[in-house]
């Protein structure tokens, strides 16, 4: 490599703290990856990775401290063939798992316990999460509008906690605001929502703490709240449903709270028609941008956009729900990832907000 | 607390310099605005946060670092709850009022003088603003297309400054950028711009310095400018017509020039129809999040969209407007804020950019 | 300045490493282009600035520490002065070049070579920059929908790369993702990727880096890809057809690869219209605000919006790209500038992500 190329470090400050803690995790994932892939495939991009870890390691090389331009650049290609070889990566616990309602004299009954567990974002990447049933993000709820729903929390964390229904309007007391619409539910301490979604108020919507919420939902206090539609619009009757929700901040960057490798890739068949659910619980934007197919924005917020229009990138603010259909007539393997390239990129190769749309 | 949990500092470390001050300033007034609370309530969170203030000082105490979680949840309630009594806090000094114009052969006759002032955003907590008329937003200036407006600018301040009309399509010479379209206004100096309100250029503007203006406009140099359409649309005849002008940098997090506790909530009765104009004089994006009823968004700077559509967090960027309109049919107190929760929440209980919508 | 006013540094600190270095740079640069108007011109404001320089340079000065407000004042007019008037400066390179093409057998060709070049963003500012065909941004791309395209990649960089076609329906092995879609095009090795522009694919997209993207992209290998459509809408029938690509981060806050003022103006005249097509290839959002005209949003990502909506500041987040319509019937020098302020100005002037509209 040149003297006047700009090192690693450089571009890694640009990027701030959370990333870089990101870059160090993920390289460290890296070179175990790596190894193991190393051990079952004898790509010339996995040979020439090996000398030129002989060059770096080798005591007797000719020129071991600068290795040639071609071996650098084939050990960083290594580092990023690893990532992509990685995926899907195999980690603990799955987020996002359709929560099963106990009917009770016709109330949709639901319980989310919050306790404070491990949890991994990527291959040997655990972090500390505050979550619901111990997942990241939440189980999903998914009623129809009109439903009676009743949501028993159970706090078993250590700071007091309430779960606003962002997106839901319903009556104030059921807000989850604490010290406006209830009292804190105390460490220890059960609380009751009960209450009928209003006609009209379907979509995309989501449940997260709103105690102390920065940290609380930074940590994992967060999940989808679906609500169907009694008449579906004919655009949203898909073969495919799948939920995309954002988050930045104490966990890295994650998709479905998981990190590239681990994040799970969408698979369609060719022809289908595929709805995304985008949710932004984070504090940085995120536009997302799919590959080989447009996208068609049919929902902001659970409302029907007057006039669905199209893109390959849609900004995704915090708080924001868009909906999305995509038809899926290209095949292969399509990257889907935040076009903010450090949320999605390092010189290690593709880590955080990076996942793919698979057509068969 | 268990020692696996992720400490205040850490979170704190993560929202950077503009947030960890307000951080560190909202503790200072909590502790004053949690005592004058604790002095007029018994309520057992109350009681629990001086137990545990008796820890925390004590020397005699069993165990007096580490309180039990019990205590420490309840010490951290009594601080948000402390911070949402506050609410609405008084605080010297309004923005946005209107400002009276002096009728001079038709034309209408404003004057503004920028000084340095001390501005207080939330109890206790004073910074030095520079300020239109000693207020922060300035005086909102509300004509109606066609009219003939003069305004003159006295500059008191220890700069050049000079005012650009944000949105007004107006002739180069009265467009306010200096070494441009005019000499900088210097200290000391007057200026008057003097111009016809063009047709068709109704709607949600701004008036803010464009000279040195990432540090004039960031202390404060800006207000509303509004025009009147001659022929509203059917949808904006509202019942009630309010502002929301989000800043963020130097003086905080702020709305109107305020921050929460400070803020001032937008009171309206059951089925009025609300209209809220939203303007960015920040440096950051900051999606606003109305707690239980959507928005319908009728313009986009100045200009109606062609399709309304509807949301409930809408995410305004720096230097745009979005007039929206609510439908305040849900009684309540409904939280209203920036949902990149660093900018509405700490450990220390809500702050920064968030306010209530009461429907009563 | 009063000693309560704030310092630029407490300013300067507030926007972050990037800008700090650009605000750096600017100094410098503006200490040589004042010195040179100096030279030219006899201005008052010049004159105040060179007895400024003496007092803070000379030790004899009677008050050689605090300059009095009027000079101080004076002092930074002069800056401010001296950015405009170097505007447009000169610098090295240019980039957007169209890209002539090379017919073979009805198939358009298209050679890049990606090199290590410097680059000039602003008089003196050279940067490493990562370039295709010595251009930053790399030229541009001119095709239409049904076209064949052979597109061949000279990779001469230190590290292997590859070619994404951003807002393309590819097949997928032309999509450019390395270890997905192709493998890296190694330092020295050429690659060829070619194929059939589809129908319905036109409007305004880009090709870029799609190996260790975050460095590459962002060092500056990127350019425009436009796609014209069979059948024009009635809307795009413009008389002058601008490319707005915004980018930060390595290189500053750059305009078409040059920083304010080195970037160059549009000049179009009085009853033209004319057509912008802004593309993100940065890392932040841009709002970009025209002053004096507004622009009708005609296309986003290369698709017409259902519906065509106006705004004075459009919000261009990473990866996007929007196509906007002037009616330029305004006539002057309009300043065009992101609205982030501390991307478009500091203490010492304009800097960065500012233009003008030229309407004549």
């Amino acid at each position: 490599m040149s003297d006047k190329s700009i090192p690693s470090s450089a571009v890694d400050a640009l990027y701030g703290l959370a990333s870089r803690r990101s870059f160090l995790r993920r390289a460290a994932a890296t070179v175990v990856a790596g190894g193991a892939i190393a051990a079952c495939t004898d790509s010339s991009a996995q040979s020439v990775s090996a000398k030129a870890a002989d060059h770096s390691g080798g005591t007797t090389a000719p020129n071991p401290v600068v290795p040639s331009t071609a071996a650098a650049a084939a050990t960083m290609d290594a580092m990023h063939e690893a990532a992509m070889k990685a995926f899907p990566a195999k980690t603990e616990g799955m987020g996002n798992q359709l929560l099963a309602a106990r009917l009770e004299n016709g109330v949709k009954v639901y319980e989310l316990t919050a306790t404070q567990i491990q949890w991994e974002t990527a291959p040997g990447q655990k972090v500390e999460a505050w979550a619901y049933n111990d997942q990241v993000p939440g189980p999903t709820i998914r009623v129809r509008e009109g439903d009676r729903v009743k949501l028993i929390l159970h706090n078993k964390l250590s700071e007091s906690t309430a779960i606003h229904f962002h997106g839901l309007e319903l009556p104030n007391k059921q807000d989850g605001v604490t010290f406006i619409t209830q009292p804190p539910v105390k460490p220890g301490e059960s609380y009751t929502y009960e209450f009928t979604i209003p006609e009209g108020n379907h979509g995309s919507h989501m449940y997260h703490s709103h105690h102390n919420s920065a940290k609380q939902v930074g940590l994992g206090l967060l999940g989808a709240f679906i609500v169907e539609p009694r008449k579906p619009m004919a655009i949203e009757k898909v073969d495919a449903d799948e939920l995309m929700i954002l988050n930045d901040g104490m966990h890295g960057y994650t998709l479905n709270g998981k990190s590239f490798p681990a994040t799970v890739p969408i698979k369609v068949k060719k022809g289908q028609k595929l709805r995304i659910r985008f949710m932004n619980e984070g504090m940085m934007i995120h536009p997302m941008h799919l590959h080989g197919m447009h996208m068609t924005v049919i929902t902001k917020d659970g409302w029907p956009v007057p006039a669905p229009w199209r893109c390959d990138t849609l900004n995704v603010a915090p708080g924001e729900r868009w909906d999305v259909i995509v038809n899926c007539n290209n095949p292969g393997v399509w990257a889907f990832h935040c076009h903010i390239l450090p949320h999605a990129e390092s010189d290690h190769g593709m880590f955080g907000m990076v996942t793919a749309l698979i057509v068969a």
